[in-house]
């Protein structure tokens, strides 16, 4: 299943829905219509577990192709927001995760020209997080080496603390995909909070597709153009820590909650390890998606 | 006001309370006896800025001395809890933000010699949170190299967005004490997340004390022991960057919310920084403090 975050008028509430189609059932609705009590929002549905899913499914088989009356919008007509609008905690974001990508990082960053032997763990504040759509911010104040990097991002299901990588597929509730922007001359002492943590630096969505609807992770095309020409284009089965070992190695020290989000990491073509370099400016408009999730297109502006 | 999040039982929900002698007065009962609506929860109470801390100033006013039953119950009987337990976003930290600290980290860890230009900032997830008394997990699997840092918190008040420094201060709630527990052996490529943001590792209490009832928080003293035997003493005025400077700078960035936490960094006396360099293990007790606000005292026990 895709799930979306979605809202019918601009005024309206966020709600969860879920794609058909070129439509959007709502969630709550349809299970209001089959007597299942189903929620409206992303992260309490993703805090039922597996059963939620198992009952939705069922409201949707009870009405499928015959949508009572105000259960379902045509998908042109609502406004996505990010799937997950709110984390609970940072997003997990992972550093030099794909070969090529370190090769070019040590080229043109102050990285290691090594294969890291761990992941490199950074976060991004919930505050980074914009939907579908929603611009990225230029702040010239701050930054004149603004960079893109796609990413399959992966969302927690159940609450996982010390699991081992043979089960840790088993907590994921779904992926979605994720810009991860950073200001590459923001970076200190090697913390990348500032550099790739600020205000809109986390373009989120568009939907979350379920685990069992996704198949294997780990063979996923991924790309994201500028200005619609192709900058990276890549696949998940090159990710160096393939997301058992992410999975397994945060949770042995943090505790993943439901809805906690871990991007992957991103392939080579960033703007920094382009010759020349490459940056995002105001009126640039940056593409991504993942193969079976989807595509966010996303407006650079002047903040 | 030194104000608290407690639980009368261990059944009972976590409620705010605010400490009057050996007293902790419920706000939200208080509050209804004075005919006052005030909340049950910290951040709630936060959410409503200043006019709530007027309010509960009044409702204590009409009552002090003569405490309606069922509003007050003796400290000594409640278990204080963290006083934000679940933070909405990951708590900033500040590293290498004391003079001294500075050289004996040079000396020991991988840092440079020289005082950092910018903040250093990293962060540690809402699950590293732990209140006073609860114990500190020392994992022999992941760390033989458990160190502490006693710091001065900052709770942030009203919404902070591109403040300057004239202004900072007057986007803060209040302040709190903040053990930065690190497994020094942790830290990957720079990144320190992974080495700081480990489940209990932000002993964190015993109270917000409120703005206008602290001072001058760049005059405070604050101290860690371990086993009794002292480790770190110092005063906050040694800040390298003070706390206008740090809430101006991530609010350039990142914005900061009601309840945000910033950790300001820590003096000079910590385990890495020592000859021989000396590491927390199970059955050690460490207790921290900043005057003016209180003291916490967390065991260290075998994960």
């Amino acid at each position: 299943m895709h799930l979306v975050t979605y809202r019918s008028t601009i005024e309206s509430a966020a709600r969860l829905g879920v794609i058909d189609g070129d439509l959007v059932v709502d969630v709550e609705k349809i299970g209001a219509k089959a007597a299942r009590s189903l929620p409206a929002a992303m992260l309490d549905f993703i805090d039922l577990g597996p059963a939620a899913i198992a009952e939705l499914r069922a409201a949707l088989d009870d009405h499928r192709d015959h949508w009572p009356a105000g259960t379902a919008v045509p998908l042109a007509n609502v406004k996505l927001l990010a799937p997950i609008p709110r984390p609970r905690k940072n997003i997990f974001g992972i550093g030099l995760n794909y070969v090529e990508h370190v090769a070019e990082s040590a080229r043109t960053l102050d990285t290691a020209k090594d294969l890291p032997k761990q992941p490199v763990i950074f976060s991004k504040p919930p505050t980074s997080v914009i939907g579908p759509g929603e611009a990225i911010e230029h702040n010239a104040n701050i930054t004149q080496q603004l960079d893109w990097e796609v990413e399959l991002a992966v969302v927690m299901g159940r609450t996982a603390r010390r699991v081992s990588e043979a089960e840790a597929l088993s907590f994921v509730f779904g992926y979605s995909v994720l810009i991860d922007i950073s200001a590459r001359d923001n970076r200190r002492a090697g913390q990348w909070i500032y550099s790739k943590g600020q205000d809109t630096y986390a373009p989120f969505g568009p939907c979350i597709v379920t685990a069992d609807a996704l198949g294997d992770p780990h063979d996923l095309g991924l790309w994201l153009t500028v200005n619609g020409h192709t900058k990276q284009r890549s696949n998940t089965r090159h990710m160096l820590f393939k997301i058992p070992t992410l999975i397994a190695d945060i949770s042995a020290a943090i505790t993943l909650e439901p809805g906690d989000i871990i991007a992957t990491g991103t392939p080579e073509g960033v703007g920094a390890g382009r010759t020349p370099q490459e940056w995002l400016w105001p009126g640039d408009v940056v593409e991504a998606g993942v193969d079976g999730i989807g595509r966010i297109r996303h407006p650079v502006v002047a903040a």
